[in-house]
């Protein structure tokens, strides 16, 4: 008889990476779908910076993932069995349907996709939510225009692998930062970014300057920490500050210290501004609509890192967005 | 025969406060104006945070004053000799005339201001520059909605005073942040805060929850430091800081930190946008308009501290922004 195997949240996690015990690995019963239900067979699991968040007991955006319950995650699969009208057995799905390997659903932020244009992978990747937060976070926030200079942090990743592309494709220099030679290789020869700096080499302020002839218009904010003090000199005045994540602090062992070039803010008159996917939830269709065109025509480079193991890989391997050892879109395959 | 005192600039100071031998107080001859020209007698210099950064050899929003140039100041006087076809003999008039007793002008950035509708140190005070400030970044920048919280630092201050005005105005719930209890006094009973909070007494973190049931939607940035740290989290989602100074970090001996609580632009989506008002400088008639309305209609009190001395007086004078030795808008008489 098949098992739902899951990983739920045993306890709060102490500050820092998280550690095995913080989850429960266990097996329950493949769930029946209810009236206007549908069950998923997930096939792969995104694994996002954000999961960190979702894990302490704090106020964030979305509430907490509760003690005992399973794991939130997004995911992609089939339906393997339905009693819901739009949502048919066979069909490809991408949700949040949690770290298991089964997940109940009445298709709410739920969306159909086409393995046939994609794999199924890429569709938690960056035709996924981090598509769709490089598109509104570059575009709404941003608002880059032609001949403007964005830089990119975690260029190679999941976000700002694309946000880079979509800025080539508005006409804009692109210039991501990026952990490593292979990573900034990948960045410059595959995603076609004009340049890429490696933040592990050193000299990044006075590289990026070099990088950036004519300033910075936008930074697109994914780290926080000492790429955002290199970054604010070099900013223009009226530049735009589309803060997409802070990874540097998620794990820290206490209060971090905000960015001591603050004060190019107001000489500046910078626009820092946060953002946060689902506040563009009705615009989702655009998205997907625009980046699968790019996609399709070749001008928008997507990679996964897809790491097996199945749930129960998924402690360690969620700790790899911390450590830089993904590269590409980390997808854990079930 | 009547002299022409004058405060110019003799060295580039050492960080931290400014010290008096960073100006030479010196006569020169007053001077005639050329063709096009007007001589203004100045009648009072305004005294402005800002001038800190413009004493520094550093790139900003403006050049720094020149080793050996007059101090730059806004200042508010009397035509007193005129070969300018708009400017007569007698026509009050504020503009950047530094700090110095006689002034030439070719007209360029100043206004005529009429002395029978407010004293003629308040056009320089809370209806000159700051007064503009307060409003094009509350109005532009903050875009407080009826209903919504509004806090401002240094709310006794020349820009933070008016600002709190203009949100009751516009049907906001506006609360103070002032040193002393003296000051939070003014804000509250005769400004007509909602609250006013003294960040001297201890425990603002505490006292502001207190003050704002319903979050912060708009937090005025005049200050920085800890207490910017203290508001960003009590900020609502989408909640918008206008930063117009960052005062607690102009004399600093070194780097200053950032704001620890940095993270909660991203978790809570704000915006955090720089402005100085020289970008709205096409405007500046209609907020001149407005708030000449306002304190026509007794809605808008502001209050001028006028010191004596003369130029002399000027660099101990100017010290007192740095340690709040100043009540209400701090204005040099000459």
């Amino acid at each position: 008889m098949p098992m739902n195997r899951q990983a739920k949240l045993a306890r709060r996690p102490q500050p820092g990476m998280l550690t095995r015990d913080v989850f429960t690995i266990e097996d329950g019963p493949v769930p029946e779908p209810g009236p206007g239900q549908f069950r998923v067979k997930v096939g792969y699991i995104s694994l996002d910076p954000a999961m960190r968040g979702w894990v302490n007991d704090a106020k964030s955006y979305v509430p907490p993932v509760g003690l005992g319950e399973v794991m939130r995650a997004y995911a992609v699969g089939h339906v393997d069995a339905s009693n819901h009208p739009d949502f048919k057995t066979g069909d490809a799905v991408q949700g949040l349907f949690g770290v298991q390997q089964y997940a109940l659903s009445k298709g709410k932020l739920v969306s159909k996709v086409d393995p046939s244009a994609a794999p199924l992978a890429r569709w938690v990747g960056g035709l996924g939510m981090p598509g769709w937060t490089a598109y509104f976070g570059l575009l709404d926030v941003g608002q880059p225009k032609a001949g403007e200079t964005v830089v990119v942090s975690a260029a190679s990743g999941a976000v700002g692998s694309v946000v880079g592309q979509i800025a080539r494709i508005k006409g804009c220099r692109a210039v991501g930062i990026a952990g490593g030679a292979d990573k900034c290789r990948y960045v410059r020869d595959t995603l076609g970014f004009d340049d890429c700096i490696d933040y592990k080499a050193g000299g990044l302020a006075a590289k990026l300057a070099a990088a950036c002839p004519q300033g910075i218009d936008v930074y697109f904010e994914s780290v926080g920490g000492e790429i955002l003090d290199a970054v604010l000199p070099l900013m223009n005045l009226f530049g735009r500050i589309p803060v997409c994540g802070l990874i540097s602090s998620y794990n820290a062992q206490g209060p971090t210290p905000g960015p001591v070039n603050f004060r190019a803010v107001l000489t500046k008159r910078l626009r820092v501004q946060g953002l946060i996917v689902f506040d563009w939830a009705d615009r989702i269709p655009e998205a997907v609509r625009e980046l699968g065109a790019w996609h399709a025509s070749g001008q928008l480079t997507i990679r996964e890192d897809v790491r097996s193991g199945g749930i129960d890989a998924f402690p360690e391997t969620l700790n790899l967005l911390y450590t830089g050892g993904n590269f590409g879109k980390l997808v854990l395959e079930v």
